[in-house]
């Protein structure tokens, strides 16, 4: 196969002021240059659509640099090495990484995994077995700390991170509790992932709802969406209660100041605790959790349904539905089409 | 000495709401019930004022029932045992314990203990040797847990609690670093309680001062305020940074919900945490902290100021003079004149 010379890539055109537009993104053809040393192609197939991008998008100091203006709109993928001049990389290899909302990355083993293909399809690597997986398997663990017996709430409980949190804590012999919206994805939270209760925010009010499915408090609250969700799960928190901050999907489009959990001294007390984490910090027991997170999806204990948009183009379209909540499971994106 | 029969105390008549006023409490005279056997009678001299007063005169579930209509106010403090039915406590011993805003209570050995007032002047018993010493004790250490060379926060660093906590974090080799309001307030604290720094809000803002005084981040915030100064601190924090919640003295007052820190998302961005904490949790190594506490207190190591308001009618005074910022040290309120 001779190598392409065009790349198809998305672009960030400027920072986005409150929700999404199109006009944030350019979708561009760019030469593809050719590889040096170390380097290697990868043509990219699925790309993970994912909350944190938005927050990339913003100008302000964070865990990782911002996305530049004119620079390519970061992305999490897999996709199959086309040519190559790292030796420990063949042609052919299936890899993951950071490749970017493009056709084409150019990319060098830091940061890049090679991946099996035939231990599971290739959207599993960016559900259970990526990011999404490793977030949900660390926060939930390490941060979260629940002990058998206890009860576990997760918000967002149908999205990518949230679905694995429910399902880890359920085999650590948790009471697992989810807060979607819409009766479609509550049944999908106790009829698929067998949560032992659901709290629906479209037909009751957080609030009242965790105090009828949470009669003894909420022992460890994962939160993905923050805003009125997290103070509500404040308002229930047992003594000693530990509430891990993974994501604030809620807040990620405010314009202003994100809003502030008022009822935050409940910490005090309760003598709880709040936490927040980076799945990155993990990265030297990111095998051991892949093992772990491999072994219950081939046994079935956890599992996952991936949504695929197609084409490139549809991007910003793809984006802003993380923030509408009309999906349930992980969102991906296949930028071949 | 003939028992008294009467008692001057001072009684919750209605729940603030907002600022405190006169009309919430009603000073009266009221007779004096005779001991039944394991109580004493206890001449109370000395009251602690405590900013968490104002969280009992609210009607809401918290870490103990508020203080009902008609009952006295609740309050720490110290006094004499006057007459006794409890073999354990012979009269003229001085005692401390819960005895409310009164001039005689009448008390059991629960909750109370013995102190010596040759070891230390009375009003020590309500600020380092007391629980606004334990607070800080247990608070600073087993919460925020610092390590040496590590930067310190506290705010409302010149009140009770704060003073201790600038003072037990320098002996544990950190850099200290108070939040307070004025010139006398901030020399106070670099000269006399030789904090390393300090961050006037009245003359600075908190967030740029505290980048000033911190260049390289903020390891524990230690806060009694909340609001706009946790928000600061929150913005300044560094990687794997704790937040130690003891009060929020600038949202006790408020009359719709407090003002959550709209920047927790710093707790994700910099893997810290945030936790809440009661000291009388701690009861079983009281004796542990106090130990510690008089023996820095004898060397001269932590040093403390009271001041010492007069008559039991002064009490609605007193407990204001906790939220407007006018007051350095202890407070403490002497029932007896």
């Amino acid at each position: 196969m001779s190598p392409p010379s065009l790349n198809r890539r998305c672009v960030l055109a400027r920072r986005p002021k409150g929700e999404i537009e199109d006009a944030d993104f350019v979708i561009e053809d760019a030469p593809l240059e050719s590889l040096e040393p170390g380097e290697f192609l990868v043509q990219v197939s699925l790309l993970a659509l994912d909350p944190a991008m938005r927050g990339w998008m913003n100008d302000i100091r964070s865990y990782i640099p911002p996305v530049a203006i004119g620079e390519v709109m970061r992305a999490f993928g897999v996709g199959t090495v086309v040519s190559s001049r790292e030796p420990r990389v063949v042609e052919g290899s299936v890899v993951s990484g950071s490749f970017g909302v493009q056709r084409y990355a150019t990319a060098s083993i830091k940061g890049v995994s090679v991946i099996s293909p035939l231990r599971a399809p290739r959207e599993k690597y960016l559900s259970v077995l990526g990011l999404t997986g490793l977030s949900a398997y660390f926060g939930l663990l390490d941060v979260g700390r629940p002990q058998p017996g206890e009860t576990v709430v997760v918000s967002a409980a149908a999205g990518g991170v949230g679905s694995v949190v429910g399902q880890i804590a359920r085999l650590q012999g948790c009471r697992v509790v989810g807060i979607a919206g819409g009766e479609q994805k509550c049944r999908y939270l106790k009829e698929r992932l067998r949560f032992d209760d659901v709290v629906d925010y479209r037909a009751e009010k957080v609030r009242s709802g965790l105090r009828r499915a949470c009669p003894e408090g909420v022992d460890v609250f994962f939160d993905n969406v923050g805003g009125d969700t997290l103070d509500a799960a404040l308002a229930s928190l047992t003594r000693g209660a530990r509430v891990v901050i993974c994501g604030a999907v809620s807040q990620y489009n405010a314009v202003g100041p994100p809003q502030g959990p008022a009822n935050y001294l409940s910490l005090l007390v309760n003598r709880a605790s709040m936490a927040g984490f980076i799945v990155f910090d993990y990265e030297d027991r990111f095998e051991e959790a892949l093992a772990h997170l491999s072994s219950w999806m081939i046994a079935g204990d956890v599992v996952s349904d991936e949504e695929v948009m197609r084409g490139i183009g549809s991007f910003p379209d793809a984006l802003r539905r993380l923030f509408n909540g009309d999906k349930t499971g992980k969102l991906l994106l296949d930028v071949t089409a």
